[in-house]
């Protein structure tokens, strides 16, 4: 996370993300008439032309991340911005579901007859020209290209300046492979390096319809701040696990473990663990150690501390409840009740993702309605919450707001529902 | 249509709507943990409100309707502010249909079984805090209110100051009649008659989560220019009525005359009319005739004008087509085929509603798909595109902007879907 914007650093001159936005929107009439075929031909050919161009690939990309090093950037950063041949096979796989998932343009929601023989449609129709603008991974830019052509929209990308060469050679060769198929100009990518473009960009209204930020807090709320146009943005993830009195020893073990190590840096892994009072002297002992033994630093209240003075935890203060760490840390705090569990989660929750361990199923329906979230996960852990578990093939971003979209956006998120009325010369009365 | 917001008419002194609004917010937990047998009764003992203090309803509102009088308003704003026993029956029995209608808190959109057993769901919950501020008609309050309980909200009501009274007595009537059932608070009404308190309530990010304005082009104005939350608006209403070659003749003159005069004033009537060449001589003129007999003003070309010098037509300028009448005008103008047509609503269109009248399947289908609105009447009237003629019950608005919802919107559209996850121990690979 923690995205920065360079200012002028590969000046861009008279370049304005208008004319290049206005070239999208006008091809919107023709993306909203292609046929379901077109949209399928046109993703599985950047899924050939990046097996194909994979070596061009990897040489420009290699070049940014050399740069990248000279620049010092983390370990972390490198990492994201990195792309191997095992993450284009990945890549070229996600096109492949994206491709063959059942259409969203015109997919019909919702049929009614009325008594007058007036029948109602509820269909699907693109949004129009969406704009991205996205962090160091270059296969966002794909991904994203993809879920556009996908839903019948336009697409502007807005890359970070590291990947600047990764991100060009992956946008002429998205336009050049769907071309036989749709209008290349329905994909535009903004030179990387300008932050005056990122600016012009999220307040050209009338030309774009809608822009996702994809990105640290730093640049969600530079665009947030500065938009004369609709965002949805992913604010953040201060994900809680509530293990109840009734848990399975075995599962909320497992699930902890798995919701704070196995990716620890990303959004939907877990940041406070919220455990019942009777649990204190049965699962937490090994709960903990187990944590502890997986690098683990444990922020813990001071009765814990008191219980369990030989296992090196650390003392939390009041600011660690309203931290998302994304790290290998963990805050721990003990619940009378599952009461005072959603209190807690309804003060300091993101409304992300919020998981509960419990067998009761009175107290999992009562934590399911009283919870505010984009996710709620019961007996299961919270990385779940994520376009490719839930099934939308790849995500466009993860909405934490609730108007349009709440949760991992896919192609169906892209696109919203209009009446279609059929008549035979049907007047209102 | 044309709301004005008087400036401090009844100044409020130290009156915040913020702290109306966080009474309102404070509620929320309690709404989403409701039943759907307490928003059912609270809708109902609100119905049975209305009928009891009928006549103390009537007597507040023709207060109103008499310094409205006093005050100059025109008969047609006098008309909307005006509340009679037929209008309080027929706003009873629209309470009966939201209130008898299926429950849209917690209904399963979706439900899918992962092979690994992992079961997902896709359940609607309520958006929150709604604000909606509305224009002189006071059963629009009750509507609201009604909807917002229906979608698990709490909502805050900003009425226009000319119906002070009437929405003063229903907002007291509203609040008492759920009270037995759902927190009072949940609906807070708004003095009316200060500016100041409209742009606070649309500022108060982080304690209301969307502003619905119902009015005049200049309040929705405002409320966009000052919006520091989400805003659904409708904009305005320019339809379009193409008639094709081959349409059936009795047809499209009774949606004509059905979509400008059965009510003029509204954005679902029609403000263009495009009809093919091919009808000039045969269709054209009964429908002219018919369309002159009942007043309506109509606007034409030159060679229309040359070839019906008779009739008494009006020569159309070039901003009669960017016009939304909202009166006894229509704009006629020929095209050669379906493509013209298209292309003229592609340019002018307001993204509201629009209609064909033909019966080549091919032609009806590329208007369809060409055509981006909010509802597309094929062989029906414009008039059609109305929450209550689809099946809401009733709306909150419509909206002619493609985010969260497009077209009416009712208790479903006040609500959002997030997913709920049953595992038994699931952990992410």
């Amino acid at each position: 996370m923690g995205i920065k914007i360079p200012v002028d650093q590969e000046p861009s001159g008279s370049l304005h993300v208008a004319d290049l936005a206005r070239l999208a929107q006008a091809t919107t009439p023709r993306l909203r008439m292609a046929s379901e075929t077109a949209r399928t031909q046109s993703i599985l050919a950047i899924q050939s032309a990046l097996i194909e161009k994979t070596a061009a690939i990897l040489a420009a990309n290699r070049e940014d991340v050399e740069d990248g090093r000279r620049a010092s950037l983390s370990a972390a950063l490198l990492d994201r911005l990195t792309l191997t041949p095992a993450r284009i096979t990945a890549l070229a796989a996600s096109l492949e579901t994206i491709a063959s998932s059942p259409a969203v343009v015109g997919a019909i929601e919702q049929r009614s007859l009325r008594p007058d023989g007036l029948e109602i449609l509820k269909t699907r129709i693109p949004l129009g020209v969406i704009g991205v603008i996205f962090e160091s991974r270059p296969n966002v830019l794909i991904d994203c290209a993809a879920l556009a052509i996908k839903s019948g929209n336009a697409i502007l990308l807005k890359g970070g300046s590291d990947a600047g060469r990764s991100n060009a050679i992956l946008g002429s060769l998205v336009r050049a492979a769907i071309a036989p198929f749709l209008p290349a100009d329905s994909i535009q990518v903004i030179p990387a390096g300008d932050r005056r473009l990122t600016l012009e960009m999220v307040q050209l209204n009338g030309l774009i319809d809608l822009i996702i930020p994809r990105g640290g807090e730093g640049l969600i709320r530079m665009v947030q701040e500065n938009a004369r146009i609709p965002v949805i943005a992913h604010a953040k993830g201060l994900c809680h696990l509530y293990i109840h009195a009734d848990a399975d020893v075995d599962q909320a073990i497992a699930i902890t473990m798995n919701a704070k190590t196995q990716r620890p840096g990303v959004c939907n892994a877990v940041e406070t663990l919220l455990v019942h009072d009777a649990l204190a002297k049965t699962l937490l002992p090994p709960l903990m150690a187990k944590l502890l033994e997986a690098h683990v630093q444990l922020r813990v209240e001071q009765p814990l501390l008191d219980l369990y003075p030989q296992l090196g935890l650390t003392l939390a203060t009041p600011e660690d409840w309203d931290m998302e760490y994304l790290d290998l840390i963990l805050s721990i705090k003990l619940v009378p009740d599952e009461d005072a569990a959603i209190a807690h989660i309804q003060k300091y929750g993101s409304h992300h993702t919020e998981a509960i361990v419990a067998r009761d199923s009175a107290v999992i329906g009562k934590f399911e309605t009283a919870i505010d979230a984009s996710c709620i996960a019961v007996n299961a852990s919270t990385r779940f919450n994520d376009g490719g578990e839930l099934g939308l093939g790849a995500e466009i971003g993860i909405s934490t707001s609730k108007l349009h979209a709440y949760g991992p956006m896919g192609a169906r998120e892209l696109t919203t529902s209009r009446y279609v009325l059929h008549g035979s010369g049907h007047c209102r009365r």
